[in-house]
């Protein structure tokens, strides 16, 4: 999507040397744009444990980019590349898509039986993991901005109100986003569509990276205070909740930014459709309970303070008192009965277990 | 209540000039106690429309001292007088404290037939309408320390976990506060209470001032992203909710800090019980409908910044790009179908127009 005038994915191989993985360094945003040389898989595992990429599909994306480092370093070992794999894995508890994308990996390279071809082997994975999480984010596009269409005529061409948590855009992708494709292609296709932005603490996703990629394509936009949700829906001012996921199991529970939960309750209060947007690669084909979905605890400082980058400088001010412990978990979940349907790359259907494995059945399989 | 070995009040006549009114300047806690002298009406209109002094007791305390200073300075002229109390009344518009604060002291300030009297008539009403206030919040207390007695015996003397928003503190009144008071109450006899503080976005009077009150008097507690308090509750670990108010219906809906409504749903669907404390001041007698209660719009920068004082410095980081917009609706409202009741300064009714007029039955005739 736009950065300025150019098009950008959030990570991509360097043209010009293709053992580097570049990628967007996120905790720079709003303010700084800065591209980070990444050139190992430690340096990858660092990258997404410290968030300078996160979001659902990014994180499988640089997992799968990772593993592609750690062939062209360890390729005569594949012991040493698991070794780099488990570190991958262990930088995000609640992210399925980081398991997902290296399992995919590891059984693609364990069929080299050289460095070479370990190389070769997870150079192509890698690559296909990142298309096709553009192209499923496309498609949930394409199905996605039907509703938005339905809801426009509705209201008789009258501007509909989307509201987001966090960022489940195309920086938390490799391209176009989960619930913002959908907003994507409404705004492509001339439909007037309006965003409400949750700043999303404690990190500020909202503010920081939805309202940025927002501004850069040009979408009407409006960032809030995590409070104020609940308010705007009591007055009429949303029309259709759209979020991501970290993780959704095969029986509809939706484990989201912590927040989310929340925000489902009030759409239910006031009869606001409430829908999650995802590519397959998100769903849990193992978990039943969304309960049993372990949650990241992060450090306290990210409560108890607020900090952003700027030209190059790193500014953090402390909003609680030194002595005041904080807690931080990243992420809750929102319960099915709570979500009104889920925008996938194959179509729309209702988050029950019959539904998502009626659209997905080669996974019932599995 | 105590800041470090002293006990302080919000608001007070300085002793040794009592032409001045001092208060602690709010905006810079919790890194920095400051006490400001205010000597003018349009000097205390400023500290209440600028957030030096808020929250709903502690503004109709400033209301009630700025019109002595009024009485001070144009004693010779109702019409003067009567003039700042316009400029007081339209500082803050939800806040229902405010305009009965004034209306009383206009009353009692029109009995006075010279300036002499006036002088004397608004300095006894501004300081009975402190004393009252200080004295409702303490019985709010008395009232209020029977939950968490309860609660404290149903887990066997565990630890009773309660869920604040904003600050209804002894900083929001003039001693004591609404919410804190049974929590107070509770430490002070000993029982084992802890409190999950929502940080309360975007002016963080969760994290700067109920962190910073519940520290000084000792009572444990913990800092949390308002985007948590749902997930908290869903696992258990919320045993009570117990929120202020900044106006209230005779009929039980609740105008309190944005956000607000969102906990209270989250309680409802989890069965913790959500309870408001407040003083029959924040009694609204003539709305009979939530929805017509006047909510505050301040300015988006508030929203799109973070910002602290410290050792006398200004901090502000800008948590958003330059060019999105921000909204920011300061109150929301609760309706009475979510509230398990309310503590008042004569006891816990149910949120009805029937127990809140029971309770208070002199305020129909009225």
């Amino acid at each position: 999507m736009k950065v300025g005038d150019r098009n950008f994915r959030t990570i991509w191989l360097d043209a010009a040397d293709n053992t580097v993985v570049q990628l967007i360094d996120q905790r720079k945003l709003p303010h700084d744009f800065v591209i980070e040389d990444i050139r190992t898989p430690e340096e990858m595992a660092t990258a997404i444990r410290e968030m300078h990429v996160r979001g659902a599909g990014l994180i499988g994306a640089a997992a799968g980019y990772g593993l592609y480092l750690a062939a062209l370093r360890y390729g005569d070992s594949f012991e040493e590349i698991r070794k780099a794999a488990a570190l991958l894995a262990a930088t995000r508890p609640t992210a399925v898509n980081l398991a997902w994308a290296i399992e995919r990996q590891l059984k693609e390279i364990s069929r080299g039986s050289n460095a070479e071809e370990r190389i070769r082997r997870s150079r192509e994975t890698a690559e296909a993991i990142a298309n096709e999480d553009a192209a499923s984010c496309q498609r949930i596009g394409e199905y996605g901005v039907a509703l938005i269409r339905q809801l426009a005529s509705k209201k008789n061409g009258q501007t509909v109100n989307v509201l987001t948590h966090c960022n489940a855009g195309w920086l938390a992708f490799v391209d176009y986003g989960s619930a913002t494709a959908p907003i994507y292609a409404a705004h492509g296709s001339g439909l007037p569509v309006h965003v409400w932005v949750n700043e999303t603490r404690p990190r500020g996703q909202g503010s920081k990276l939805t309202a940025w990629e927002l501004g850069q394509e040009g979408v009407p936009h409006t960032v809030i205070a995590d409070n104020a949700a609940g308010h705007l829906m009591q007055r009429g001012l949303v029309d259709l909740v759209l979020v991501g996921t970290d993780r959704t199991t095969y029986t509809g529970d939706v484990a989201n930014k912590i927040g989310t939960y929340m925000k489902a309750l009030a759409a239910a209060d006031n009869n606001v459709p409430f829908y999650v947007a995802l590519p397959s690669s998100s769903f849990d084909w193992q978990t039943r309970n969304g309960r049993d979905i372990p949650i990241e605890e992060r450090s306290d400082d990210e409560v108890k303070a607020a900090e952003v980058w700027s030209n190059g400088v790193h500014h953090r001010i402390a909003l609680a008192p030194n002595d005041s412990p904080a807690s931080n978990f990243a992420f809750d979940v929102t319960p099915r009965h709570l979500i009104t349907g889920l925008i996938t790359e194959r179509g729309i259907c209702p988050a029950d277990e019959i539904s998502i494995t009626g659209l997905f059945p080669e996974r019932i399989a599995s």
